[in-house]
């Protein structure tokens, strides 16, 4: 699967159960948070979306991998995730990032591999319609004015992909794309010199995962289709054979919860290649204030999967 | 073995290549450094020492025992090593530092066994002869008067052993106690209630590795007699029946280069059980300018061990 964030994470927590080669490439954009922080103070390449992907992956106990995602509260590393922290040690240990990975993968008993699309320290760059220019993928996801149109998207400086990523899609039955965010999660991996070139010429099937909800200021009223076209801009070519959209609705009052951040994607695609399934995660209480907002609403990892793996026995 | 600070490791590091069972007793009274920072800042149990332990009794590979010694350069978490991150993290998922601990030891494969000497949160004070207090390890550590004699050192609150020491204690053959600072690492010990009692109840042969050098300001001028006369007073009875004491000499360029922090130990015991051996670790270039200088002239792990082996066929 192709991606990044925490839309990787329902579709391996998922896959991991079934008797497949899973194989995670994960953009390197990420420049938030805990991220972005040890990307600036240690030169770091980016640990947070492999972690998540690592821990979705991981067979070891629950305590590691609560432990992985344990985040400090206080102190000098006050909101640091540990498993972060523990990827960029192993990276400063190691000397090598793809290196760091492949040993946190080994601690964890990962299924499967995690593949950063690039080992160049890269930063998503955009510039708006408006000339604005944003810069990093932070300033990108906090933006509330993607909606207005953009001039471009791009990494800084332009770099060549992980020869291991293009191996694994090239070796791959089946592609997956998404779910994520389309600017900050997606598109990156896209904008990698090599990635696309590689989906393009690959002769697997290729399913896009669609997100369940929209961003507002960013996707704010974009339909399956829009997606579509945006992601295929930067691939080259419609490379799709399945469009894989959820079907099920939330009930309206975690939709009215929800609704300052976004609106639920709806499908407008009517073609044999859509696939409309129940994909929902059980609901949270959006009562419960340390909810996140966009987490109320999420893929379900075995709903996602069971789908997934309705197309395997096609290949 | 009981102790704390840097000088268990020797002793660990070399027992660990003998068929016997290793516990290693571990003061809880550091507060300095990363450590320090750790209890300030997260509330946690002292990580650094139980780290060191769990290192040198760890068969895991090269990679995973520099992960956790290696030590942060820059940023908030700048001087905080990964392992005591690594276990102050565990503490706070698991909700126990004995647990963590215990956790800490499955994932680095440790031979033997890791025991906080106390689980309560316990603070090292010291009342000077002239009246000045010492308050917390750090500062008895760095304090240049305790040579002119102290009233009382203590710990804060009073607290009882951990019971797993107490059975550690009670279950031995050998008890082996240092090398290790005398009020900074072994007299913490002591200090808690119910391991002298422990100690003086226990039918194992006792040895008493005594340290190399002396720490100027702290044991100026103190001869194996000076060390053993305090740990007695402490521990309540002369309960020795080895004491093991190093007579090989340093080359006099490293002992100018030490001699701002203190001197070699004498040995002004001459009985049976003083066993005086050859001790040293391979000398380091004291040119080096990333050498601590009190790590010029260490214990060496095979030496130390291969003399306390040869007291254990007449348990």
């Amino acid at each position: 699967m192709i991606g990044g964030g925490t839309g990787n994470f329902a579709v391996l927590r998922g896959l991991k159960e079934y008797p497949v080669h899973l194989s995670a490439i994960v953009s390197m954009a990420d420049d938030g948070g805990s991220t972005g922080i040890l990307r600036d103070e240690l030169g770091v390449l980016p640990p947070g979306d492999v972690r998540q992907c690592l821990v979705a992956l991981s067979n070891s106990s629950e305590l590691m991998r609560s432990l992985m995602n344990y985040r400090f509260e206080n102190g000098g590393f006050g909101g640091h995730s540990f498993g972060n922290l523990f990827l960029s040690s192993l990276e400063k240990v190691t000397g090598s990032f793809e290196k760091a990975v492949e040993e946190m993968g080994r601690i964890l008993f990962i299924k499967g591999k995690v593949i950063p699309v690039t080992t160049h320290q890269v930063r998503l760059k955009m510039v708006l319609n408006n000339r604005k220019i944003l810069e990093g993928e932070k300033e990108v996801y906090l933006s509330q004015e993607i909606d207005e149109g953009y001039k471009s998207i791009f990494l800084e400086p332009y770099s060549e992909a992980n020869p291991h990523a293009i191996d694994e899609i090239e070796a791959a039955d089946l592609i997956v794309v998404g779910p994520g965010g389309l600017h900050t999660s997606l598109i990156p991996n896209l904008l990698v010199e090599g990635i696309s070139e590689a989906l393009l010429k690959s002769k697997a099937k290729k399913i896009f995962v669609v997100n369940l909800m929209n961003r507002k200021g960013q996707t704010t009223t974009f339909k399956v289709s829009d997606y579509l076209k945006e992601l295929v801009q930067y691939i080259g070519d419609d490379i799709f054979d399945y469009i894989l959209v959820n079907k099920e609705s939330p009930p309206q009052e975690l939709i009215d919860v929800y609704a300052e951040e976004g609106s639920l994607v709806e499908n407008d695609i009517d073609e044999q290649r859509v696939i409309a399934a129940p994909l929902l995660g059980p609901l949270k209480d959006p009562q419960k204030k340390d909810l996140i907002k966009r987490n109320l609403i999420r893929h379900d990892p075995e709903k996602l999967a069971k789908e997934l793996m309705k197309i395997v026995p096609h290949l």
